[in-house]
């Protein structure tokens, strides 16, 4: 199922956006309330899973899905957002698919970004059977099966990163992960949906510290590798 | 102790900023490297007490000093800061200055805010018997040890304050706590430091929302009043 009805653009085709919250845009033709985020430790970000309040700074994580949702809380009151974090660490797509029904669909999600990969390649280290091909078909089913149970959802897909240099990177990532990469780009492509592109935002961040400032191990994220995911996702949903 | 030398204009002369994180300006002859937040729960923010790091997620707490770290971390990777939450729940002035050596002094900041004296205040309803006068007497000696032990630190008082229509707050608030916020900013006035306007910003999102929505109990901020704080105090600190 192919929808092109609600994206003005896709981030794939824009340059690399200059980082500002302060130039933050409402999308103006995103008038949803619900927004939910769905990934693996990343977006997980250490939250209490007892506490599945919307909004509440302990539900949310550390990450950068913490960060972004109190500049949208702070910025757009009148909006009356409720935002979700059911990231689960570890979570490879097949992981997601087998709590979709319950952590995605049941919440009836206005917008939903999704930020899954990592594992997907990562644990194959350890004995995972997973390929490409698995990531990519897992990937497609759970978005077509999104969009058959809520056709009104908007979708962001978030490119799996690494930060080159990182104590967990090595030369066997490479270059299988860029396509795990390039498989995240194909199904935001295929569905139309915007797409992060957090490598490129990680690449430039390299200029100018090394990865043990954004992301030590290059998979987890500091706290300022955190806020460069805040700001890059906001760059991209303000052209949903 | 007056100072005079480090302090290009206060925040008490200047009129509302507007708040913007992307105008940021990090303040010119400021080129310290370690920033310590102290204060009662509105600065801890259910810190990982036994993660003592700077810069860490965990060791910064949910609140305003996470959402402002992670904003100077992205933003100035250059600076090379350490930033360290030293906040404790619950926290009266008299209590900052039993534990001042280890978490003040010890660790040598560049840059000092404080936030005190909701607690001086709410928990004489509890017993607690100190006043406005008690509240400003400790307030100036815990400044004048601090400077004669750092005698280039920078401070920024930040301004206790409260969100009408919390749970928590009632008539019988007012005028005392007023007088509180008085001395904060007679504590600021008298050492020349740079004052964080908390009330008038809070005031001002009221036109926007009602207290649940930034503070429900009117004392302890939500995401959302978490971000204004963060926002507030960065207008503060690019005048240092």
């Amino acid at each position: 199922m192919i929808r092109r009805d609600w994206i003005k653009k896709s981030a794939l085709l824009a340059g690399m956006p200059a980082l500002s919250f302060g130039n933050l845009e409402f999308p103006q033709k995103f008038d949803g309330k619900v927004i939910l985020f769905q990934g693996d430790s990343i977006t997980d970000g250490g939250r209490e899973k007892e506490n599945q309040m919307a909004n509440h700074p302990n539900s949310l994580g550390y990450g950068y899905v913490k960060l972004l949702s109190a500049d949208l809380l702070k910025n757009h009151p009148e909006k009356q957002l409720r935002i979700y974090n059911r990231g689960i660490s570890g979570n490879k797509v097949f992981q997601l698919e087998e709590r979709w029904q319950m952590d995605a669909i049941d919440l009836q999600p206005d917008l939903l970004s999704i930020l899954i990969g990592v594992n997907d390649f990562w644990h194959t280290f350890n004995g995972y059977k997973g390929t490409t091909e698995t990531y990519l078909s897992d990937f497609r089913k759970l978005v077509e099966q999104t969009l058959e149970k809520l056709p009104d959802v908007k979708i962001m897909i978030c490119e799996p990163f690494v930060v080159k240099g990182g104590t967990a990177i090595n030369e066997e990532w490479f270059p299988t992960f860029n396509e795990y990469q390039e498989a995240s780009k194909v199904i935001a492509t295929e569905f139309k949906t915007v797409f992060v592109p957090y490598q490129r935002y990680f690449d430039k961040a390299l200029e100018k510290a090394p990865a043990s400032y954004w992301a030590p191990d290059g998979v987890h994220p500091s706290l300022a590798g955190c806020e460069l995911m805040a700001e890059a996702w906001m760059e991209s949903f303000k052209i949903i």
